[in-house]
């Protein structure tokens, strides 16, 4: 059976770290918020999984709510991305692919290794959120355009202090790795090398002067963006319909006023 | 063996939650920056473990690094809290506790449960964050004083907004467990329990006014905090002098002028 990905249509924000792993692995997967409405198709099918609450309009969605969390194991997400293999339902990106991986043999099959990569997937989590919060420092209810004075001095902290903080350690983790040479974790690719591409990818779209000496500085992991990059399902995925283009509705937002070369 | 917890002395921090499940369990471990300097000890034994650097002063531990990191397959941790278990090495929070909560059998055994466990704990990560950033929205590297004006616009928004999404959330999730009624995972307690325990803690220490009506809004939240307070083992850790107190080095602080009731 396919497995079914739960994400808002519309950009690739944090679904597209497991969209990485599966489009890689050529697995089977539906994107069930972007299937028209239908049951257990499009948004509503989205919404009513995470719902809640029992008020007003979304009474009618609410009520099903304990039969479906119970189907699943009382596993209620608080967000999406989430994925539903048959009767399991799994929350959290890192979560998914921890859960994913041994199953898409995109992780090597010992315990140390896998838990290892999950530090190294948290790790790369973390600083998706500061990519995020570097536009939306005060509230992910307000607007940028209302936080853009506090996002000016957040942005600049990310290019001058966070992103060398956390690149020079990933550097460091290629370089220590004498096993897989050009991965992060063992010998071969593993999901958390996708999930750098796509954290890197995804910073050059939002900072093209504070990453423009990345390659120069971090020669490992610009080795490593070019390698997977290369890839054939994911070269062929990178250039499909399927991969939305970044955009400034997502975690990592090109604002010209934000970016400048790192101090 | 017993474990070796790592995590900077004088606070309770992230390895807070870490230290709850092995005091829980009864578990035996060692606090490893909070020994004296030695072979294996202190701060030192801490930062060697971490260090990506071979520059100045740092060469001497730094040149050991490659021969630590490859006697734990290559597991260079970026950030305290990590955990040595024999000859494997674990970092990040929720990855450390996914590790060691079926050896302190804190966690329902089948897989289903282990990641709906984890989806949870992420998702109470997820607002450890956001409590950290209530006080330092612009960066970790300026002190708070630089960001007070922005601190009290980000504290606003997470007591009205980000408190009752979570905390309604949270709620909810154990309103729909009725396996294990007060429990978040399964029909025990479960590290989860722990974890949530010490995060309402923590809220309740920063926020006295935004948290003031937190028992009425989400009434079995506030009853599994008294559960799990009474039990036996945790009562005596929290009792005791292990239990660092609440302060304004942590994750958690008390400044009054960003606490007020909820609008």
């Amino acid at each position: 059976m396919a497995y079914e990905l739960y994400y808002w249509p519309g950009l690739q924000g944090r679904g597209e770290f497991v969209r990485m792993a599966l489009e890689d692995a050529g697995a089977s997967y539906l994107e069930v918020a972007r299937e028209p409405e239908g049951p257990h198709r499009g948004m509503g099918a989205m919404t009513s999984l995470m719902s809640t609450e029992a008020t007003g309009a979304e009474r009618s969605h609410a009520a099903q709510v304990p039969t479906s969390a119970r189907q699943f194991a009382n596993a209620l997400p608080f967000a999406p991305p989430f994925l539903k293999d048959g009767d399991v339902l799994i929350s959290q990106t890192s979560n998914i692919l921890m859960y994913l991986a041994p199953r898409l043999q995109l992780v090597p099959s010992d315990e140390a290794s896998r838990f290892w990569a999950n530090g190294l997937q948290l790790t790369i989590a973390d600083m998706v959120t500061e990519a995020h919060d570097a536009h939306h420092p005060i509230a992910g209810s307000l607007y940028y355009e209302e936080q853009k004075v506090e996002a000016k001095r957040r942005a600049g902290d990310f290019i001058d202090v966070r992103i060398p903080k956390f690149m020079s350690y990933f550097e460091r983790v290629l370089e220590l790795n004498r096993d897989g040479v050009g991965h992060l974790v063992g010998a071969e690719v593993s999901y958390v090398d996708l999930s750098m591409f796509q954290l890197i990818d995804g910073l050059t779209y939002a900072f093209p002067q504070g990453m423009l000496r990345f390659g120069q500085d971090y020669p490992l992991l610009g080795a490593l963006v070019a390698d997977v990059g290369k890839r054939p399902r994911l070269a062929a995925y990178l250039a499909s319909e399927r991969r939305w283009p970044h955009n400034e509705s997502c975690i990592f937002r090109h604002y010209p006023e934000l970016d400048r070369p790192a101090k």
